[in-house]
């Protein structure tokens, strides 16, 4: 059974630390459960946390190290002696490492490989070259391979004496290479006990295996994944050469991941995860980098009104409108930004499908757009005692319904054919417009009905 | 190799469902990659769709559903005929079963039980019972138990006479149950092979395992598969009887689905996804239900702006600045909510930390807030060529920046304490509060400064 849910207590953990009691510190953190183990890394300072993670065998601080989130774990080893990092690090599965490294200030990287055993440093470099969501960037180093004209007593007797070393290893499948390294065949562990000892590995193993290729991305091999029942797949490059092995578990951590970006682009948070952990001045500029960009363009959408000041001035009540219709027309809008980007990641979309989704969207923001139209002319007309006021603010919040849904879900098709990121840019694009847009027809509606309003 | 990427032919796809080809069908979708046979789903007309399912075997048909989204999945199950539904369920694994049954419309879901093979139903209804986001939710019923007491020949035996029905089974461990069912012990399946026949499986298995109650949730889980590298675990009740296993991969799966659902969330959408293949009356109405709370909150909040009327009447130009200072108040509150969303899912932060977040919030508020007020008090000066009128609306988004970052960091640890999801319920929360808070500041400054100003 997990342990059950306690709590840290803070003085207990930074009395432990400070009098270097690392058996101690140990035992402490494996009674805690994980997010728990988490959240005391969190409230630690630097020097604290640094202490901690010296005091445990790298083993133990690679394992605590990798159960963290990506943001928490690269926030750590940024703040690390150099040579304390390097000696956690290399105790990391490949991939994780790989990811950190290449999540680490670039500066902190090098310095960090530099003091890894060069064995570890070769292998963490050659991953960081491939994109975080191919297959290069979640396949492992931690595998078994083997010529495949070795015979089965010599693989058993390699696996005997490095034991050890590959406890920590995938040991499901063995992979088998020809004398340039291409992949020739896997081999299930179990028919390598049940093969004659004299045997090649050739005579036993299922040649022509399934292989991903090294540079297949997220979606295509999250389909493949959860098509075949494969626990893990080899990655091969364009030659066929053996380069890794790609776990479903990584394919999954990545998808999962892929998502959490997703929704922290949508909140207005740029990048990896920000933690309150992190330090003031740091969250405040990455948080501002968003902000600035959407202040202009608040300015630019505003401009709008202020153009048409004058009819504003005849029907000053309209100004109670102008908000409303350009958060209402927002939240329709990112309504219709969130299903294509759903539906472009589920694969259910093409970005050329331009057509197809106006003519879904725009039976929508006719219909949505009539009811929500109706319920703000019945609110304003009441409230104005003028019908024309109503049919004013009604049918500008209709129109405009229409062109939110339409470019939420257009523009994301758009930055996706272009290549740029439909869950980042869609929606500073689609507010904008559709400010601009909905301004512009309460003010020009209310021009052209100006005496029947005045 | 996964087969390259290539389109559906939709003419083509048509043709062969027309003409009934069953063995076509099922080797024309095979060779599509799998997103694009979900696409594929998407675009034909429900009366296609049911026809291409009853041609495939069920266990193929099984295996389609399996690969698709969960809504499209059970979009597909809703306009299937009973009968071919239930066919198709039963050859689904049961963790994904009970999902998607309990995702049905409830009326559908018992005419599909009903028409399931009895054990099979029996097995759907006993997991629907429980939590999606629970190990009792997760868990899968296809794997091997036995006595702990039979021999390890009975055990062989058994395995191999129902070979082909165990041939989807999860087979890496056995689980050894007393005369009630508790769970004793776990045989690893190569242990299996290695052990004397006329052992019996206590003598050779694993005592005490390693287990997860049937209640834990999904943050829990998750942190506790992260931390130890099993594949699988046993799921038992409060007395310790084996009910199911949970696999990494459901874990893995279940985060990914509620990342998603946070994304969906945050942009408008509630429930499971929209699909642009549902009819439109439907997905109108879903999203309507979201906006028609936001247009009450938005009149609520735009009243404020008709309470002072007659200062915006004085300074018609403080127009222009109300939906700027709005829609940056909300940009801002929301970065807040989502790095408390975060920190809540992760388990860095408790619900009663709020003071903990007060201060890591007014920092940054300060902060941002000074620098977005003085951006927009420098604009609005120079453009009214008047200081006064900047200070006035400079300080207004200095300080509901403040206010909007702290309402953003504590509301989503507010409503986590009280069970609700922050996730959901924070956004409407904030841009309500902030819109007031916003507009009043506006509007009671301008009137303090008024003779400055007009």
């Amino acid at each position: 059974m997990p342990p059950e849910s306690r709590e840290f207590d803070r003085q207990e953990a930074e009395a432990l630390i400070r009098e270097g009691r690392g058996p101690e510190v140990h035992d402490y953190l494996e009674q805690l459960p994980p997010p728990e183990r988490a959240r005391l890394l969190s409230r630690l300072d630097e020097e604290l946390r640094a202490g901690l993670i010296g005091l445990l065998a790298p083993g133990d601080a690679a394992e605590l190290l990798d159960s963290l989130g990506e943001a928490q774990a690269v926030e750590i080893l940024e703040t690390l002696p150099t040579d304390l990092a390097a000696r956690v690090v290399d105790r990391v599965p490949s991939d994780e490492q790989a990811d950190l490294l290449a999540e680490c200030d670039r500066e902190i990287a090098e310095k960090i490989l530099a003091a890894m055993s060069p064995e570890e440093a070769v292998d963490a470099r050659r991953l960081m070259q491939y994109e975080w969501d191919t297959a290069g960037g979640m396949m492992i180093s931690e595998y078994l391979s083997f010529a495949a004209e070795e015979t089965v007593r010599a693989i058993g007797a390699d696996m005997d004496a490095h034991r050890e070393e590959y406890a920590g290893y995938d040991i499901q499948y063995l992979y088998l290479t020809d004398g340039v390294g291409r992949l020739e065949g896997v081999l299930p562990i179990r028919d390598l006990l049940l093969a004659r000892p004299e045997e090649p590995a050739r005579a036993v193993m299922i040649p022509d295996p399934v292989a991903v290729r090294v540079d297949q991305e997220l979606h295509e091999l999250y389909g493949f994944f959860q098509e075949h029942h494969y626990l893990g797949l080899p990655v091969v490059d364009a030659a066929g050469r053996l380069l890794g092995v790609l776990q479903r578990s990584a394919v999954e951590e990545s998808m999962s991941e892929e998502a959490t970006e997703n929704y922290l682009k949508v909140s207005g948070l740029l990048g990896e995860d920000e933690l309150r952990s992190m330090p003031l001045v740091y969250r405040s500029r990455r948080r501002l980098s968003w902000l600035s960009i959407n202040v202009v363009l608040n300015v630019i959408a505003a401009s709008v009104i202020a153009l048409n000041q004058d009819i504003l001035a005849q029907v000053i009540a309209l100004a109670v409108f102008l908000p409303i219709i350009s958060d209402m027309s927002g939240c329709s809008g990112n309504q219709a930004v969130g299903v294509s980007v759903r539906e472009l990641t589920l694969g259910l979309v093409r970005p050329r499908e331009l057509w197809h989704v106006f003519r879904k969207e725009i039976g929508v923001g006719l219909l949505n757009g009539a009811v929500l139209g109706a319920l703000v002319a019945v609110a304003g007309g009441l409230w104005q005692q003028n019908p024309w006021f109503g049919l004013v603010v009604g049918l500008a919040l209709l129109l405009n319904t229409v062109v939110a849904v339409l470019i939420g879900g257009l523009v994301p098709l758009a930055l996706k054919g272009l290549r740029l990121d439909p869950a980042l840019a869609s929606g500073p694009i689609l507010t904008t417009v559709t400010d601009m847009c909905g301004f512009f027809l309460v003010l020009f509606l209310a021009g052209r009905f100006l005496p029947l309003l005045a």
